[in-house]
């Protein structure tokens, strides 16, 4: 039988300033897995503040009994099988749905990640799509297919008003951009917040919250309970041709219910980088909608060399028996 | 003959605090001349401000001599010359291209606006244009013609070098923001310059200062010695598919030399607002190339409401004897 304590003998803590290591003094093996993130750039920031770091890429996974942490982005189910020992799962990214409630993760703590790159990516791409409704841009790309100038006096943005549906840690980030940019924005969340220049809603001030959103923003984790939560009575809730700009997950959404509203011009236009499947089928009614702009799930993505410091300290914390950082609730689901 | 000492006495002056009056201790008429800007709007917001305001709009000037202040955007030629008793031009934007070295304008001083509304979409017009490029929105668009999820992992913010020409007023704000934003943002002007978190370079740098950078957002002022200035060394000195934004005026770019930087990929795509001629020729062949988005000169407009205030205390001063807000100098362009 493999012992750990008898194998590698438990260190003094070294006050969390180099590797330290759980029970075993030591921080143990790091798997890595996503399909979307680079494993050799996330190799190389690790190592550069955790040069001892036994960093491993799967399939490659060696041992499994030495991985203490894995850092992966939306593995397959099952996934979490091999690992007995494991101390900490970081999560490659914000949202934590594919993290939560599974049956093959044992009780460690999960980390999501939290970078400077991560927030500005996310503040750039909601940013984008609300100035491009805001100033009139597609009504000019029409214009351009034929070669007409089509004036339209531009409207302060202080009088646009522009609603956040969820005010988490990158909500709040896309709030306060957008007010910082001039807009006259209002949020809602589940819970009560106070963010400077953003008039907060909670609870059940949602009906009021959405009476006059022009734009409407989701960045709602996606839980039990915001699964399909914008749908039909949302969209007519807003006022007839708001706009929408989902960039957290599909699954919030009501993806027929948006199609028809489309349709309808109730909802006058959608920026959507998020989808019930990615990538989204060829076929799918979105694609051929001339007032929907699609991208492909990547509003916001982490930046390795701004996130890896703040990953090694939780590596390290874990290690000496602490908590990491940026630690979830996967009960709630975020 | 018409002596207006005589006719209207000198009053005390009144500290600025009120409608007071020049040489006649009243502020005269104001006249109004925009094919723009909405007469209606502005003259709601002045008489706010100065209630007693004798607010006229072209053509129905009345009697020309008591024309006191002229708010103008872009006056026809020998549109200045009936007015004798002008102390005041308040330019109804920030180029005052249209109005330095006028044969038709006296010597009075010219004031431009400067509000926030204004700076606000300035700022929203630069932040969309630079986002929809730093995340291959155009890709996305291409792609989704042909219903194709096409994944390109974003390019952290602080990787893409952003160069923005011209650090004046609205250029430095534009720069500012930028910054804010995440990226790496580097500017120019003729005169050295100080912007936190821009990397200034002035005169003599020009050339420093264009060899890294990715897009190029024109923000100079039109002048003598910038007419023209950006053609085909720019569109060299910058990395071979460079984007270019122009947000500033027409005529600073050399437009035959941006047409043939476009169609050879050395700029691999333009946002461009303004023009040499306005409204841009249904022939010219910007409209028909893939690479270049066309706005119709409304990148920013005057917000009455935010100017108001500063236009009525400009008044008030001139009025009192003192210089206006915002004075501009025109023999030097801006």
């Amino acid at each position: 039988m493999h012992d750990e304590t008898a194998v590698e003998p438990t260190a003094p803590c070294e006050g969390g300033t180099g590797p330290a290591g759980g029970r075993s003094g030591k921080p143990g093996a790091v798997l890595f897995y996503s399909k979307f993130d680079d494993p050799v750039e996330w190799g190389a920031v690790l190592k550069s503040e955790l040069p001892d770091l036994d960093f491993r890429v799967y399939p490659d996974v060696g041992d499994a009994d030495e991985i203490r942490t894995v850092l992966a982005w939306q593995p397959p189910p099952g996934f979490f099988e091999p690992y007995r020992n494991l101390t900490l799962v970081v999560n490659l990214g914000a949202g934590i749905d594919s993290l939560a409630g599974r049956a093959d993760l044992p009780d460690v703590p999960i980390s999501r990640l939290s970078d400077s790159g991560m927030i500005a990516l996310m503040r750039s791409y909601v940013l984008f799509s609300v100035i491009r409704y805001a100033r009139n841009i597609p009504d000019f790309e029409a214009a351009m297919r034929v070669k007409e100038w089509r004036y339209i006096h531009p409207t302060p943005l202080h009088r646009i008003k522009v609603g956040v549906m969820g005010l988490g840690h990158l909500g709040a980030a896309v709030a306060s951009s957008l007010a910082q940019a001039g807009f006259d924005v209002r949020g809602w969340d589940q819970a009560k917040k106070a963010i400077p220049g953003v008039n907060c809603h909670s609870g059940a001030e949602l009906a009021s919250f959405l009476s006059d959103v022009e734009i409407l923003v989701n960045m709602l984790p996606l839980t039990p309970s915001t699964r399909g939560m914008i749908g039909r009575e949302v969209f007519e809730a807003v006022p007839r041709g708001a706009k929408f700009v989902n960039a957290s997950r599909g699954l919030i959404v009501d993806e027929p219910a948006l199609v028809e509203a489309l349709r309808t011009g109730q909802i006058g236009a959608a920026t959507l980088d998020v989808f019930w499947t990615e990538p989204l089928p060829a076929e799918h009614p979105f694609w051929a909608m001339e007032n929907v702009l699609i991208t492909p799930h990547l509003a916001s993505i982490t930046v390795p060399e701004a996130a890896a410091r703040d990953v090694a300290e939780s590596i390290r914390r874990v290690a000496a028996g602490q908590g990491p950082l940026h630690l979830t609730e996967p009960q709630r689901g975020y």
